[in-house]
């Protein structure tokens, strides 16, 4: 395709937590934008949103509001990518799908930009943008897959509230303030128990064998962007933190990592920072990621227990690096190699 | 030894989170209290204890307050223990350590009465009481040892603040109303990280190789109390809750253990309570240990990334089971094998 020195960009959901911190980076990283159009449910209709200065008229999503649009971000949820995104990639857009709706599609590529950026070239208009957890965990795992080999993988979450989305997050703090005061909650209604000083091991819905749709998210995924040689078995807990997911990670390598060459791996590569000084007590923590890009290792530590083990405390800001940074880096890959 | 009727106790660390929960198990278990005496530091002088709805004078801990004690329960800390308990068990008292001073003192017993209490008979004066997170997941993890026999486990834990002692549960409270009016915290002496909307991957010091001590205790008392070619690797995590653990386990056993099988051995084996429903998102979580003794295990799954695996989620308070109760059922175990 030929190449334009800038673009007309939709995000869809442009006023939920992600999408918002969608239109702030396409700023901040001076994405080429010509004309930015907020896009959403009904309610979207006469509203405004502040682009790079300039008021932008947001929409109701459908099929004439993605005309004329090169690249369409969706953070939407899946009801609304399964039925929008074909449309807008009919009407010649790209379509980066937050949702978890495209992402095992064999005909859409599901890309971390430092893991699996060749897996653009193959698009067919719908590119699948992967599970916040998925995404932070590859990224610190791809430097140690490339010198040693995973073959197979034990993870425990801790996610923050704000991947639910303004709902959760608002349940976090009204649940924390009636507990601090009163001592209880009486309503619950972020989730199906009380999240406020409480951790649930429960993440999108429960499937077969009773292991949830998050967990399975990570198995998969992890197979389809990594390699598919590589084994997974998750455990998903939602933890009263408002943003950053953490991650312990267990892994057995074909062959060895040691703590220090681990540690070497990963300060060379991408988008990683390693915080890593037991003896200053130095780890990452969510809280540290609230303005940051980067993902954070820690806690890298050799595991006896088996011939070539490696555990790892991995950290995240879900809603920039696992969701919004992600897609826009996406974006910005696609121009890289020509393809939008 | 000759059975008495009825048992001289002190506590030592009495005011403690733990030591009233001792005090109160004590009377809700109708343990056969003589004389209760509250013990501890120099500021413990001239205050009184309610027990049983009798006052009694509590004094600060030396040889002398030992004298005619039958059974002396340590919860003051690690270098209490160290000084005390030989004092304490020279002066004729059997000494139940909550701290991690004689825990791996080939002279002294470690004991959860679920799993190992022959281990009482050699006692010689000091047994000593397992670290929070070892206990709750042993309880759960012994029936299954027993069916399948266990060789690696992969824990991650999710520990509440109460386990800190009382600073820490106040810097929670404090951090955590400061942060929901400021939007930060200005004081973070509990931990040397924010806990508030946080989670801290350390517990207890760095030592070799990156692993905390909280980490090499759920590796070494696994061995100790269970079996000692059981491989266990930990990470252990601090979380912004008041009370109650979480572990994430992965056990690898030498024979399969179905789901049904894990669920059927755990629904007999004692102190446990099955909440796995995943049809009706049931599952246990920290806030529904708050009266509880008995630890909860859920989300049992199979893990078919290796031969014969499977996934707990293990739940329990840990002040009670994994401290004051395992203490108080130590205590109860020696009177039944006639050993005080």
């Amino acid at each position: 395709m030929a190449k334009k020195e800038k673009y007309n960009v939709a995000v869809v959901g442009a006023l939920g937590i992600v999408g918002r911190e969608m239109k702030s980076t396409l700023e901040r990283k001076n994405f080429p934008v010509n004309e930015f159009r907020p896009l959403g449910t009904k309610r979207y209709e006469g509203k405004e949103v502040i682009f790079n200065g300039k008021p932008c008229k947001a929409f109701q999503a459908d099929r004439d509001t993605f005309k004329g649009i090169d690249i369409a971000i969706f953070s939407a949820g899946g009801a609304a990518s399964k039925e929008l995104a074909p449309i807008a990639a009919e009407e010649g857009a790209v379509v980066i799908d937050n949702s978890s709706q495209w992402r095992m599609d064999p005909k859409c590529p599901l890309v971390v930009p430092e893991v699996n950026p060749q897996d653009l070239d193959w698009h067919n208009g719908i590119i699948a943008n992967p599970n916040c957890s998925t995404i932070q965990m590859l990224v610190a795992l791809k430097p140690l897959h490339d010198y040693a080999g995973i073959k197979r993988i034990v993870v425990s979450t801790y996610q923050s509230v704000s991947g639910s989305g303004k709902v959760a997050f608002n349940g976090l703090k009204n649940e924390s303030e009636e507990f601090l005061s009163t001592g209880k909650v009486s309503n619950t209604a972020a989730y199906e128990q009380q999240i406020a000083f409480n951790c649930l091991a429960h993440i999108d819905v429960f499937q077969e064998g009773g292991y949830t749709k998050e967990e399975y998210k990570m198995v998969n995924e992890t197979r389809k962007i990594l390699d598919k040689t590589i084994k997974t078995t998750a455990t998903c807990v939602r933890v009263p933190v408002f943003y950053g997911h953490c991650e312990s990670v267990n892994i057995e390598t074909k062959n060895k990592i040691t703590r220090e060459k681990a540690i070497e791996l990963l300060e060379k590569a991408p988008s990683i920072t390693v915080m890593d000084d037991p003896e200053n007590n130095v780890y990452p923590s969510p809280i540290m990621t609230n303005n940051l890009d980067n993902t954070l290792v820690g806690r890298i530590r050799e595991d006896d227990t088996i011939e070539n083990g490696l555990n790892l405390w991995i950290v995240s800001n879900n809603i920039k690096k696992g969701a919004a940074l992600n897609s826009v880096e996406i974006a910005e890959t696609l121009l890289q190699r020509n393809l939008v």
